[in-house]
């Protein structure tokens, strides 16, 4: 008998009112604001005890006014960029109320300098005990370009090299200091040893940067590092630096190609090819009976706004389609030819069958993050599935409510995958690292 | 009789071994650990259990190496810039363990932008509750410079000038959001008012940011806006922009000074003469008599290195005293003529009388923080003494042992500047703000 593989999880969030799901903060039952600090302090405990690997913060610097050339829908129905803090001081928050689970956070390459990155993250790895994670994003749309007057904005292939660049000088500041750099030697009063703290001297097309960081050398000695590009240069650069790549896949079949395209970058990057971890998103609706998961899916579909769904599709494409009319029929827009770029929605209704309002209202229900909907056993069974086919190393746990979305999958479905021995019952390591290496997935 | 005056409170920290007090570190008693959040999060506890206003990390973004041009002395002998981890991930926790007591950081207008500044402390007063503070610098040292790349490092005045573009672009963000701009009708599926959210359309010397912020308004509204500045175009900023202002100064009569110069600074500015409150910083050695409190401070300095002092001075003077010999007074070495600027040591040693070694040993025990020796009665007595006279709205406590100054000063001097009705018995508002409102201060 083989062992089980490891399963490793993630708990996705967005420090706003919408995560995949745009119906997070219409459910009645969203008793906490996801302003205050009450709710993502809870999630955090929460996902601990489910003995998550971590959980990570998407973010962006800009909201989106591409439906219309406006905010305006955005704003009103409440779309994915609508609002969103600031993860930082949220994880810091979080790393005071756990011991184990690791904390992750968007930055951008684009919109920062790297001995700012660099700190942040240094400090989160100190103050967390080894649980920092980065997920780094290189920033797509023109609404963050005009936020921090960088007009035009850079184009895509050229923020991969600048984010390459950043990559260099990020990783050369946090090893500046040699773990054995700092002495602390009270009675000799001897603080550091200054030869094992090193200039780094970077001097690039897009950085200076001299060194060496002003923070010693923390305990995973660098966070982990994620990624989620999906175009060739993303992927290329997820196979140079991630620790852990994130993916959005329909079905296992489009997983196992994605994991086999990642394992094909790994090693023409001459990573072994399981040096970066594959998680994919997925939604759970999770009920007693498979009834009753089902009308947790109806009322949180019913509760999604076409509207909002469609202007996060705008800004996500790069494309406007308020002009179109709602009860169209996607097909019948395209083959009329009266508008450009419609591949975005023919991505939702590839047989154009759904109208321009159920295309949205799709959108905004996960945008397209696949739904798990059943029993606990029927949950456990998939995901099970799904890694021990090798279609991925773990998942993206995305919630439709919060917090019930992460206490069903908790409380039902965390005990049937420990029992089927994918998953620690308890945390082995200290370190996110350590949740991640290999031999520590499985109890 | 009339009414007492309101004291204001702030604890001092800065996230490294060193404070102003460079003997922090040292302390064989100082258990907890710099690096670790146990060490911040029972600080804050213990300010907030005091009915301090706020506490506030001073941050730099360079490690110190202008003595002997060589960072050597400084991180073998942890001066002040050895290391500073950032604060921000650091009050995140704190907000997590306190409710009332307002957390304030250090950040730079010269080596960031607006729009991450603007949404990180609305992120931190909002899951505070409204708590947030920001003291504004422009970076005054090379180091910092080279660490971003801007060589050479921009003049004095012109970084104010960027400054007051960078505090005009933060304000727009922040007023961005109108207080009642959010509506979160969950049943009809509206979630804010998109005709009470503005683009700012900021276009400057230095700044162009379209906005809104994508973060709604936060309780303050604005984060509690501190300076520091002393120069003569630092004070007209701080005058222009702050809620708080920091001052060092030696004796009661320049505290005075100082004191009168901001409130006519204010009234130049057009704002009443006490909108911005001027703390003193102020290093207390508490015991149960002065004998005792005499032999904590006794026990203080003799854990102070010199050479650490000297690499300070160096930083903040911007100057370099390492070739001149340790033992030689200060007086003699600048009768010789033999070294350019004494200035900063002619500041700690104004008679010349001290050698370069006693100089950098007195730089070290505080950064010439005046000190506070004797019992709980004679350091309430002075601070009250200080704010009857109308030289100084309260005080910016400098710890020279940590945790244990701060709970001498909480244990038994609060009770008595609260028995002399200085000093709330308990935080009657919610906010910063209200902690630092006129009506505020006393119970």
């Amino acid at each position: 008998m083989t062992q089980p593989k490891p399963m490793h999880l993630c708990g996705f969030l967005i420090a706003g009112p919408v995560v995949h799901s745009h119906a997070i903060w219409r459910n009645p039952a969203h008793e906490t604001h996801f302003l205050s600090l009450a709710h993502y302090t809870h999630i955090a405990q929460l996902l601990e005890r489910g003995c998550f690997d971590f959980l990570f913060f998407a973010d962006r610097l800009a909201i989106a006014d591409r439906y219309g050339d406006s905010a305006e829908t955005g704003l009103r129905r409440g779309d994915q960029d609508a609002t969103r803090m600031d993860p930082l001081p949220v994880l810091g928050a979080m790393a005071a109320v756990t011991r184990h689970i690791g904390l992750g956070a968007t930055r951008s390459t684009t919109y920062d300098a790297p001995y700012n990155i660099a700190r942040e993250f240094a400090t989160l790895d100190h103050i967390s005990g080894g649980r920092a994670a980065w997920n780094v994003v290189t920033s797509m749309n023109d609404g963050e370009a005009l936020n921090f007057g960088s007009v035009p904005h850079m184009g895509h292939d050229e923020r991969y090299d600048r984010a390459d660049e950043f990559m260099e000088v990020a990783f050369k500041l946090w090893d500046s200091w040699e773990p054995d750099a700092l002495i602390l030697d009270r009675a000799a009063g001897i603080y550091a040893d200054p030869a094992k703290v090193h200039y780094v001297n970077h001097a690039g097309r897009w950085f200076q940067s001299r060194g060496p960081l002003n923070i010693p050398r923390s305990p995973q000695g660098r966070p982990v590092i994620i990624q989620a590009g999906s175009s060739g240069r993303g992927k290329a650069f997820a196979a140079r630096w991630s620790d852990v790549i994130f993916a959005l896949q329909p079905n296992m079949e489009r997983m196992r190609a994605f994991t086999a395209d990642v394992r094909a970058a790994l090693a023409a990057a001459g990573r072994p090819p399981d040096a970066s971890k594959v998680l994919m998103a997925v939604m759970p609706f999770i009920g007693r009976t498979r009834a009753e998961a089902e009308e947790k899916r109806d009322l949180h579909d019913s509760l999604v706004d076409p509207q909002a769904g469609l202007s996060t599709l705008a800004a996500h494409a790069n494309a406007d389609f308020s002009g179109l009319p709602m009860d169209a029929k996607v097909g019948e827009i395209a083959a009329s030819g009266s508008q450009g770029n419609l591949n975005a929605l023919r991505s939702i209704t590839p047989d154009g069958s759904m109208t321009i309002a159920e295309a949205g209202r799709v959108y905004a229900r996960g945008v397209m993050c696949p739904r798990l909907v059943g029993t606990a056993e029927d949950v456990a069974e998939e995901l099970s599935a799904i890694v021990t086919s090798g279609a991925a190393d773990g998942f993206v746990v995305s919630p439709a409510f919060l917090p019930d979305t992460f206490e069903d999958f908790v409380g039902q479905v965390v005990p049937l995958l420990q029992a089927r021995g994918h998953l620690r019952r308890s945390y082995a390591g200290g370190s996110l690292r350590d949740h991640l290496a290999p031999a520590g997935g499985a109890a």
